[in-house]
């Protein structure tokens, strides 16, 4: 490798060392602290790996009561931060939120010192969800709403928060699939949002800097914005008479170069590990919510399409899509979702980063101007450049 | 080179390229778009370099004025955003409140389309004054400022909300150190700030998210803090009897390993190129002010010291600090003052990376745990780990 980079954004260069998980590695697959994604996606809840990420082990069934009973203690939300919430307006990106919530809450309860690092990780996780949903809420219902509910899972607090108390979208098993969600979106090694966190951690700023950057990182089309781009796309296909019509699309579609949203990754080469998880879930909730759009079968001819003509397979994104929407979950509230699952991981590369730190401060080739001679500005003429 | 730049930090290496500046490249010190930092320094005001950045090359004298009106009719505050800056504490870390003005804009503001970007960082030039001053001073004295003044700089501009009109700080010799401190401190490169910004943006995420990154990171005392800790510093020294007790207090403090701020830099080997205008003008502001506490002779006795004991050379930070100290600034908003200038060239960044975007995503080595087999959590014992 020469000295530069160029132009190949860093892809397949270590820029540093982890010990929080590896994703795509020769043999290892996905793993989390050690752990196969897929057993934690099937067995745990999403306060389990958020432990397991940040204390580098397994809870004990008493730590994690302990742990779940410490996050629900930490749900409400400072006056002043309603009020900050109440002045976004509904159009507002909720990616946007996010990272205004975040900062804000960054003037109120700031870090004083590191050793504080874990407590507010910890807020961080219990606050995301009271955060969007009470904006949401208020901008679209006009209601001011308790962020004190009596869920004991993050996930089921966030569906009690975002839906009226007797609603069908109140289940149990859409509140298991959120945690398997929730626990498949947390924690992905360099990907860029957490980079960003990481590079903005290294000048030694505080915990809400850097995760802030961490948001507005994510919020990238390329990034974390790609599953509401699959859900559009989705919905587009709907509007189509038969599954038929939809295949023609797609390839249609593909042969105009059109960008499918939800395949193929940076990283992993063949399938995405996460991907089979969701997928069963997308399905499984499809039959018990009801799927009059088709939206599973949509998404099942659009991987069959994509496999069959690039051997792109779906990522975690792609099934995403239904499976939130199956849960009643507005669109624009998918991103968000990510950063209340990823919050998890960015805080576990923070405080790793802050254990070994050196500043990330890379150099450039540059491209520009020759050094050219200062022309006063009374010498300077409109056509000179 | 490795695959691996394992804990280095990147130092060194390439990851991009760039025509906005050159860093102590060989034969070329630091120039903005070609133009040397001097020549810059001694000769414009900052709007005209901010100009310079932006579209590349120097304005005539009536596309200043008109840049200048134009920035002008940017400076007043959104309603909304004057709630939220009334809620952010007098306490509160000033480059939280920069972070958190910034985030809020982009709710309220939103760029919908990359077109908007130059519009967006001109409107960033023109309000973060506004947004430090309005919170700064109903935080202190209580008052609603207009942040509509008839200054046609940003420096001055700055100068005016900060201080009550009749001041003995609103001299024209401030407003023209201020500008070329501005100037010194607009644009450098792949530093920390900046890079975040880029790999923010490389998501193709909006443009408040990728500046509010770059605030972030540049909050770091191992980054935009450090003229802050040069100031506390010489403060520190200005109780002592004479500069007899300064010289031996910093040998004190060498030989006890203490961290002496304001010296050396990551890039720069032999001397930072901005130090000699800055110097200059932290001189005659001492002159002009009237210096009781002798900060400036402190400064240049620390200046010999760090030489003759460690061949250390004062940086730009070393003397914007007493420079700004002479202007009547608080020491609490030196960083915020970065944010300001270096609003103008994280701009220039992210809108090069966008014309040639590639995703920012590297990798890691791990050395974490070895693959470990799930344990469920019934058989999980309180001594396991």
């Amino acid at each position: 490798m020469s000295q530069t980079q160029g132009t190949t954004g860093l892809r397949g260069i270590a820029v540093g060392e982890t010990a929080i998980s590896t994703v795509g590695k020769e043999g290892k697959g996905l793993t989390y602290r050690g752990y196969d994604i897929e057993e934690l996606a099937k067995n745990c809840i999403f306060e389990e790996v958020a432990y397991l990420l940040l204390y580098g082990r397994l809870p004990t069934q008493t730590e994690l009561s302990a742990y779940q009973s410490k996050l629900q203690r930490m749900r409400a939300l400072p006056e002043a931060l309603k009020i900050v919430l109440e002045q976004i307006p509904a159009q507002a990106h909720p990616m946007d939120v996010m990272r205004t919530g975040c900062s804000v809450l960054g003037t109120l309860e700031p870090e004083l010192e590191f050793a504080q690092q874990i407590d507010i990780a910890n807020r961080l996780l219990s606050l995301f969800p009271a955060i969007l949903c009470y904006w949401y809420r208020y901008t679209t219902d006009g209601s001011r709403i308790s962020t004190n509910t009596d869920t004991d899972d993050i996930a089921g607090h966030f569906l009690h928060m975002l839906h009226l108390p007797g609603s069908d979208k109140l289940h149990s098993i859409f509140q298991q699939c959120l945690n398997a969600s929730l626990i498949l979106y947390a924690e992905h090694e360099f990907n860029a949002s957490t980079f960003a966190c990481r590079v903005s951690a290294a000048t030694l700023t505080d915990f809400y800097s850097a995760i802030t950057a961490g948001i507005g990182t994510l919020r990238g089309p390329l990034h974390g914005g790609a599953n509401e781009a699959a859900m559009a796309m989705i919905e587009q296909l709907a509007y189509l008479k038969n599954l038929a019509e939809v295949e023609k699309t797609v390839l249609n579609w593909l042969s105009s170069k059109q960008k499918i949203m939800g395949f193929g990754h940076a990283v992993y080469k063949h399938s995405d590990p996460r991907n089979s998880v969701i997928k069963a879930w997308a399905k499984q909730l499809s039959d018990f919510a009801g799927d009059a759009q088709r939206y599973y079968e949509i998404s099942e001819v659009v991987e069959k399409v994509m496999w069959e003509q690039k051997k792109l397979f779906p990522n975690l994104d792609f099934y995403s899509a239904s499976a939130y929407h199956f849960m009643g979950i507005p669109t624009a509230l998918f991103t968000p979702l990510f950063v209340m699952a990823r919050v998890s991981g960015w805080s576990a590369h923070i405080i790793e980063q802050r254990a070994h730190n050196k500043l990330i401060r890379p150099s450039a080739d540059y491209i520009g101007e020759e050094r050219r001679a200062f022309v006063p500005i009374e010498q300077r003429i409109d056509s000179w450049s």
